[in-house]
């Protein structure tokens, strides 16, 4: 094997070169596992005949790593786990690492290979937009890496640098034969549409074949989903592996040919629905089993939103490991106590009833003296809702589970929650999910199964927090048709007021949404996390002012 | 005038130039208002003779302005701005402005002249590290710019642009007599020295004089200081203004002696206690004024946190916006109580005792069928804590105060709160603020006032948080003076395990602290904003995941 950024050498393989994609989790910050990890990966790979594995985009680290890169102590940890791996002979390993020298930090791509660190790359296109920041870390990388192994020149490119055209035509001009780009690239809805897209692009224009890694798993509200792929110099799909999952997937390329093999079987295409579903299992499976919970507690209102978070529960962590909780007081509905009742016996679920009367008469005892006589406003119904938010934590303190809460996009957007009341716990498993969405995966979840696992009527009934007698989410908000649409123009699309009224929606739900909005930010900021699904995720997606004078108008 | 990237024209200026420094806030967002503050004061130093007004960075939107500058409004809003500006006759304005064009987005200075925009520059080195996110939002500029006024040719920076040195050499060897550096410079401890040196060190260097002007006033957890300066050309400081205090100062450039007058009075210089106060003081106060808060409520435990909270709060707003609560349980001392009213009453603020036993024991009520006979432990404490979070979000819903929290930063880097209970609350004033600080700034505060506004018990008695019988800090953490030090080591400086303890501390404590700090996260990212005063505070200057597998050994 020679490293070279020129020209390739040009021998003969005897046979094609089979190359492992180790679609894997990689666990942020947890070097010494993830080096372990990938020992046993190569391992399993070599013995299946593989001569080449490739890891994702800073695999060694986990992604996004974060401020973990300015720890002094990194590229001493980096240095030691390189070294563990130098002792797996007979294939050779693309690794994603942190490259710590002299010259600076890089996002960077090893080529191990028999004990020796053959060459490295170093990402030359940082993206510092949207949830990445890599210009806080990382500096960029300036020349194409080739290598040659059995008469194959490969280059390398690492995520962000497909996206552009220039990198891949420096690799062609140079003579790869194929390219290999390792990546750590997050769920929106959508985005394997537009990987495929441009894969396809990207391939066709340069006629090469392009090898593309991706890591899957959650990280805090990031979820990756795979979908690694293999892709000829036509275009065509050779290989590709499920979303959401850990994957080995082998792809053999013949140099005669210049093509790959191609997979017997492709993965199940996954629907709108089901590719939000499945990341919201993700996302909350692996923050609860990495944060080291044994269990999740959520409080079930009878409503559609803690009906939906109560079954991404279950189908992320087992019935046994899911605990609810209804906790009714005066303003609860009869059918919100029968259907809550009824999602927990259907999922299987612990389930406590637990009234909060005592709870809330003391605290209305104890602040009557300060009130005197005024008028009862939210303030009332707010601390029904804390003290709701209460009873969860004290269980999660005594007993030692993740309270997860229910509130989805809308709500988040205008601020149609509690502070420290049903906003209280760790993970808001909605977060990212519009209102309507929500009706579309309550749907979507009981068409899985022969019988409806939310009943039709948390479905259908109109929308109440039921705070205070017959209260409707309508009285205080929009329609949810409409609510969503403009959230949707207004926080993904970052349109403005103008622009949004201009299709047609009326100038004072407009103006009355988005300053909802804009006055709502210090509640989000206070917020759990939740699981990024859309193209514009509140938290790190997303950096507003908390004191914002820009004016709607 | 003419604008110029080569060399000045050669006038012979009848008289010096005069120059207003503007050391003003600049509100995030509203560019309107941002406009007509920059006409007052444009205005006002006209007709005191100025031939030349400064703006600091970005004045027009405020900084740091996060996502706003993302907005599609953002050029037309800026446009309009400008061409409201045009009217203004008979002074050069240099403002600080995003520019937007088809080249990209740029952090820029426009040189504005009786209706004309004369020139502009482009920021070329922008900073991405700390607090700061510029290259999400910025393209670099390319190029020097220097103009002619009067015969004297000036060269414009930005900020970070001085920090570094090859702008200001390039700007000498252009020709410019004199540099403007504009300037949105956060505080931080000690932050002034390092604007001296660094001053010092560049004209001398370039011998060139440097006019220096830097924004005031809080931004949701940032602080601008002022501290605008002149600086002659062999390092001499000629004109200061003073910290943490919108003010207009001027200084006249004799182009024939090629320097400044020389201000007569230099401002005060403030000790390390009195810059970390006043920064608190004004973080506080421009958050409670931005959001349109009335007033603040805050608890009062007797202990030392609320008090010296208290102090900072009536400073920053006035005794008549301070509501004071103190809401005692069965293990509040009565020491407590008395200094808790003692303070109260010193500080001449509203006053009142809400005891909590309704509340915890109806909560406790509420709970006790749940929880069977699991034995006391934190859960009991956290109950405590929470329905007093709960009893001041009431009183703040109710009557429209903004909560402000009490904890400091030792107790944020370790956990040592109650997220929901004491956590609660919309600004925490001493959140970047060490315990061992909290002494030195309790003390300050007392020295400033001829009798102690802080009862000299609350300094001197043993903290605690008083959840259970005899409770005191030292049980659960290590003395403050070691836990401080090696937060210090950790936190601000970055220094491992390893590192901490070769520096003389038991490593079974470092341990202890470096863990609790990293299984902290969670609660910090829903913690309340607070001022930064340290080189290192939590937020947006550290950025660590929740989901953490990094080993400390």
């Amino acid at each position: 094997m020679s490293t070279t950024e020129q020209h390739p050498h040009n021998n003969q393989p005897l046979q094609p070169l089979k190359f492992a994609l180790a679609q894997s989790h990689f666990r942020v910050g947890d070097i010494a596992a993830n080096a372990e990890k990938m020992r046993t990966l190569a391992t399993q790979a070599r013995d299946n005949g593989a001569d080449v594995i490739i890891f994702p985009e800073l695999a060694l680290l986990g992604y996004p790593p974060e401020d973990l890169l300015l720890r002094p102590s990194l590229a001493e940890r980096i240095k030691s786990a390189l070294t563990a791996l130098s002792d797996i002979s007979d294939i050779v390993m693309i690794v994603g690492y942190p490259h710590v020298d002299y010259h600076g930090t890089f996002n960077s791509a090893a080529i191990l290979h028999n004990g020796q660190q053959k060459g490295f790359y170093h990402k030359q296109n940082l993206p510092n937009y949207g949830v990445f920041d890599e210009r806080r870390y990382f500096d960029k990388g300036r020349n194409q890496v080739l290598f040659d192994y059995q008469g194959v020149t490969i280059g390398l490119l690492i995520c962000e640098d497909l996206w552009i055209e220039e990198p891949i035509a420096a690799l062609k001009e140079q003579g790869a034969d194929l390219v290999v780009t390792i990546n750590a690239s997050p769920f929106e809805t959508d985005k394997q549409n537009s990987r495929y897209a441009l894969l396809r692009e990207r391939a066709r224009a340069q006629q090469l074949p392009i090898i593309y890694v991706n890591c899957v798993g959650g990280q805090d509200d990031l979820v990756f989903d795979g979908g690694s792929m293999v892709v000829q110099s036509d275009g065509r799909i050779a290989h590709e592996a499920p979303r959401f999952l850990e994957h080995l997937i082998y792809a053999s390329y013949d140099s005669d040919q210049k093509s790959f093999d191609t997979q017997a079987r492709s993965p199940l295409s996954l629907s709108a629905e089901a590719e939000i579903y499945q990341a919201l299992v993700v996302g909350l499976r692996d923050y609860v089993n990495h944060s080291g919970f044994e269990g999740v507690i959520v409080g079930l209102s009878g409503g559609i939103d803690s009906a939906l978070t109560l079954c991404i529960a279950v189908d992320a962590l087992g019935a046994d490991k899911v605990y609810a909780v209804m906790m009714p007081y005066e303003y609860t509905s009869q059918i919100s106590l029968e259907d809550a009742q009824a999602q927990a016996r259907r999922l299987n679920v612990s389930y406590t009833v637990c009234p909060i009367h005592d709870a809330v008469n003391g605290m209305r005892h104890t602040l009557a003296p300060l009130f005197n006589d005024a008028k009862p406003d939210t303030t009332e119904e707010n601390i029904q809702a804390r003290a709701r938010g209460m009873i969860l934590m004290a269980l999660s303190n005594k007993f030692g589970h993740l309270v997860i809460t229910t509130g989805n996009k809308s709500e988040m957007a205008v601020g149609y929650a509690t502070l420290y009341g049903d906003m209280a716990g760790g993970f808001d498993v909605l977060k990212d999910v519009y209102k309507t969405q929500v009706y579309a995966l309550a749907n979507y979840r009981n068409r899985l199964e022969e019988t409806d696992v939310i009943p039709e009527r948390v479905i259908t009934r109109p929308p109440s927090a039921e705070l205070r007698p017959d209260q409707k989410d309508a009285d205080s908000l929009p329609d949810y048709d409409t609510l969503d649409a403009i959230l949707t123009h207004y926080i993904d699309e970052d349109l403005g007021f103008d622009e949004i009224v201009s299709q047609g929606f009326a100038p004072a739900i407009v103006r009355q949404t988005l300053r909802l909005v804009d006055s709502s930010e210090y509640k989000r900021r206070q917020s759990a996390i939740g699981t990024k699904v859309s193209h514009k995720a509140f938290g790190r997606e997303r950096r507003y002012p908390l004191v914002n004078g820009w004016r709607l108008e």
